[in-house]
């Protein structure tokens, strides 16, 4: 199972465009120890040529130009093979809005996630302008999937979702629950390797545990530091729990419990801009890797 | 007048993310003389410290870090005073929906592309999270109008929207004629200096000859070389014309039009990944530069 990481940071990339911040102005300034990052998006592949994408990130054209296995290989091509939606958060799905110069392409999603997109969207017509431009395949909450590309050609890989916990997108026009506005994933590839993909989540739930299990390497939601991040820089009034992000730091965060867990590999990403742990020489990055987690990066890659 | 081309290519970008042809492909091996180029927009300033864009592309995150004259200069801050849409298409508009952050953005645009943008897409709802999030200023055809910021503040610009032959978005659900779908610009500051942006241009009219004449520069379509680009080269079946793309090339081309205008600076832009006047050393890239005329590209800058 090869993993690419194209994006690492939570919606707004590092730097954000409207943020002065200590952190996005230093890293603008060079004042500071710290990678800029785009937004969160994963690569996976069982064969190394034909990958599918965990979210389709604002920026997905410069994170395809910058990976040499996303580009292609004649005239008319690409090695996407199909597209996993985690949530209908922007920063997740707008990027698919950019795959189109009649491009077929397959899409897997919550039913509730696909009608967001799709069916509220007159922007979508740009992916409707040939028969079969885009197939949805739907994820159905904890039942395995065979990832397969357009024409049904396997992949190895097989994905089940689960219903984390999180809210629905801020634009969506249907604010109610719905256990399928956020996903988490598990990717097995047929040597049994095991990917869980949780990059939003909202706090502790038997499903997160039941997606991690057993996992050789987890990605989880690295978005806060801390409950009061933006309040405290005097920059938002939510807490990371209000924003559907369960805090890193402290009694009871999430590297507390990524801590318990054998995964070979743990990764945060889906990293705020605001986030101590970005700065390479910070206090919160020295307890990140004393607890053997690693802060994600844009062109981190490994193979399970 | 402060002019800063922030991104120089058509839809898609260069090179485009599913396309191998000879200049994509090319350009990523390093086999030709030529550079990458995001999706056209283009920054101006009376003042040097607030900004108008032209156009919003997909890529806005990526430009905007890369001119330090739109980096914020306090913890939330943009220098970027206002947004002005030519048309509603994908490439024009996409990028809006980047700038949310609770920021409040004024968006200049004619009623059909306002209506396009703003009343046909629930993604539209993540710049509505405020009273006055969004400021949409309507343009007028043929009416001139100072441009200001969200406070009123005047910019010591003046924009005068022209419709310019094109036609609707490939997404939009009315297809049908409308002089509002498409716009040109011609931007005055106080001391009498004169752009004119023209990014999308069917064909010859006199509303294009309107835009240009007495203009000390002139930002024009620089799509397609020829009718048949897309065609010759198997990627495609429509000619430029019937993608309401004025060609360069040949008798009766943009590139014999642009030669007769006495701006000092005449720029092509929006131009696609398969037109050959990218190649640094290509025959056309040579007829464009005996002509007088420029082919922009991404970080060009220039002051009227």
């Amino acid at each position: 199972l090869f993993v690419r990481v194209l994006g690492s940071a939570a919606g707004g990339g590092f730097p954000q465009w409207n943020c002065g911040c200590a952190n996005c102005s230093g890293l603008r300034a060079g004042r500071i120890a710290a990678t800029a990052r785009t937004q969160e998006s994963v690569a996976v592949s069982a064969d190394g040529d034909s990958w599918f994408l965990l979210n389709a990130s604002p920026e997905i054209r410069q994170q395809i130009e910058g990976f040499a296995g996303l580009h292609p290989k004649s005239q008319r091509h690409t090695p996407i093979a199909g597209v996993i939606l985690t949530s209908g958060d922007l920063d997740h799905c707008l990027g698919l809005l950019s795959l189109r110069e009649s491009q077929s392409l397959v899409v897997y999603a919550t039913e509730r996630v696909r009608r967001g997109f799709a069916e509220d969207n007159g922007f979508y017509r740009t992916l409707e302008r040939f028969p079969g431009q885009v197939t949805w395949r739907r994820l159905l909450l904890s039942e395995p999937l065979p990832l397969s590309d357009a024409k049904g050609q396997k992949s190895g890989l097989t994905l089940t979702p689960f219903s984390v916990p999180g809210k629905a997108p801020l634009h969506d026009s249907d604010r109610s629950d719905d256990p399928e506005h956020s996903v988490g994933l598990r990717i097995e590839s047929e040597p049994g390797a095991v990917l869980a993909y949780l990059s939003g989540v909202a706090g502790p739930s038997s499903a997160v545990d039941a997606l991690v299990r057993g996992a050789d390497a987890v990605f989880f939601d690295g978005t806060f530091w801390a409950s009061d991040e933006l309040i405290a820089l005097g920059i938002g009034t939510r807490s990371a729990e209000d924003m559907a992000h369960w805090r890193i730091g402290g009694a009871g965060g999430s590297l507390e419990y990524l801590r318990g867990l054998s995964a070979r590999r743990r990764v945060f990403i889906h990293i705020n801009n605001t986030n101590p742990m970005l700065r390479d020489d910070s206090a919160e990055r020295k307890q990140v890797q004393a607890a053997g987690v690693e802060v994600g990066y844009d062109g981190m890659e490994f193979q399970l």
